[in-house]
């Protein structure tokens, strides 16, 4: 089986939606990340850091999907990442009501041996720093990196996330900050400035909108399926990009013909992630949900056009 | 050949962008539903009115298009319908500066006699009432009838907006107003009820992030093309909404399948009409250009995932 190393924050969230609100749950990109990419056939493990306050619960969790978690830290008396958000009528934007970044702060991640020869890395979004870190420990080169980020680390950490941009594939961002990156509105123009920031692929989500890959002169669109409700958007560009990378994982094909079913599975898992509270539908999510609705999917975006 | 029956506005439209501005250049529904539609093999006619203030050679623009303009009545004496807007600098909201109705106040559509048996009916944006006129007129039952309305006429006609609906079989409608006519934020939920109100087929236009066709449970998107720029959005909506009955009317086909590649093609001419001010991208148009695009809608949309 192919491995996949995942690098990314593990926290806890506290979530306001206009649906309800929670107490503090298992959130942080890496967990996302894992449990998507637990829907494919591979070895995973995740590179991160919890205080000693994180709950057995949910390392179980974590476990029960075959996640590696020799990576993941916990530091005695720490206390682990906390944020809370919440989102407005709309779902569409969100106040971050408090980011406590605890044992995150000063996080010195450490890749488990056995994943040094990871295929796929997928760098979930965490300080650039970090990022390059991770990618300093491998002893082989991976088929494919992949990297998350977000408008934080363009404001307080630009040319640390320029440097890490240099040694990756795929990068994985939103349209504003896709716009905010390249200093272009439109997202054509836009991607093809990052692309020659670094990476070779520029996936740009638009969360309800969907998600564009471009490579070069060629472009890829999946839709977001139409929901009756989106219930809570947290997670779902985690979700999304789990998804993305486990999938070039179990199928070690990086074509872009590939990487377009890479990105409309990251679009299927997605789609389930938002239906509940934080991790709570991926946990209960099986293979035949996904694989029916992968033919929703096609049903909405097939079409049949001689030319 | 089959026949397309077209109502709507034709005004003088005065348009300013982040790109430049426009003096009083050709505008309304009719010319570009009509425009759009001529890329099909069909007949059709436009039903509206203009005053003597308008010139010749935008009438010899429609016929040199086979567009029948016995139906457009020119009113002596009186001013065409005017629209001036200012696009702010994302392109996706606008300022409307001016809206003179002149002779469209008062106007009393005729349907001319050999298109009172078309095929399909194209119902573009205008008071309720006139749309209602339209289907009166009718001698026999067409195949299918579109109507393209907007917020406008929810705010000031809506028990006139509700009558008409209930006589057609397909809506074109923008996402913020199927959002106000039906009191629902989601989407699919909207549809649902725009549904009720009488249409068989709901479609919902998202600007640049695509369109979405409803059929009872069925859904189908539509992409924009990711274009490097968009010069100026005017009339793409009703460019749209003639590429799709056009389709419709060449085809014969009312399928849910066909109705498919029917969004596309509206997608598709949708795309070369903002590239230009005014009509000027339509009007320089030809096929080869309309087929190659459609070949970049497939590599854009269809993927290849075996269930």
């Amino acid at each position: 089986m192919n491995k996949l190393l995942i690098v990314g924050s593990v926290a806890f969230d506290a979530i306001e939606t206009p649906f309800g609100k929670t107490d503090k749950i298992l959130g942080g990109a890496a967990p996302y990340i894992g449990l998507s990419a637990s829907f494919f056939n591979l070895q995973s493990a995740i590179v991160s850091v919890v205080g000693d306050d994180f709950p057995q619960e949910y390392l179980d969790l974590l476990t029960a999907r075959n996640i590696d978690i020799s990576g993941l830290e916990v530091v005695k008396g720490g206390k682990t990442f906390f944020w809370s958000g919440l989102y407005h009528n709309d779902l569409n934007s969100r106040d971050t009501l408090a980011t406590e970044l605890n044992v995150l702060g000063d996080f010195q991640p450490r890749v488990p041996q056995n994943f040094k020869n990871a295929d796929v890395v997928m760098l979930g979004n965490l300080h650039p720093l970090v990022q390059s870190s991770v990618l300093d420990q491998m002893e082989s080169k991976p088929k494919l990196v992949v990297l998350d980020t977000m408008n934080f680390w363009m404001d307080c950490a630009l040319p640390e996330l320029l440097d890490v941009m240099k040694r990756i594939d795929v990068i994985t961002i939103n349209d504003e900050e896709a716009r905010q990156l390249s200093g272009e509105y439109s997202l054509v123009k836009a991607a093809a400035k990052i692309h020659e920031m670094g990476p070779e692929y520029v996936v740009i989500k638009k969360g309800e909108h969907g998600a564009l890959l471009f490579h070069k002169k060629e472009v890829f669109f999946a839709p977001a399926l139409p929901l009756e409700e989106v219930f809570d958007p947290t997670g779902a560009g985690d979700t999304f990009a789990g998804g993305f990378a486990g999938f070039i994982t179990q199928s070690e094909n990086i074509s872009f013909e590939n990487m377009k079913n890479a990105v409309i599975y990251g679009s299927n898992l997605a789609s389930f992630s938002v239906e509940k509270f934080g991790t709570e539908r991926m946990v209960n999510l099986d293979k035949e949900e996904v694989v029916s609705r992968l033919q929703q999917f096609k049903s909405l975006t097939q079409f049949d056009i001689e030319l």
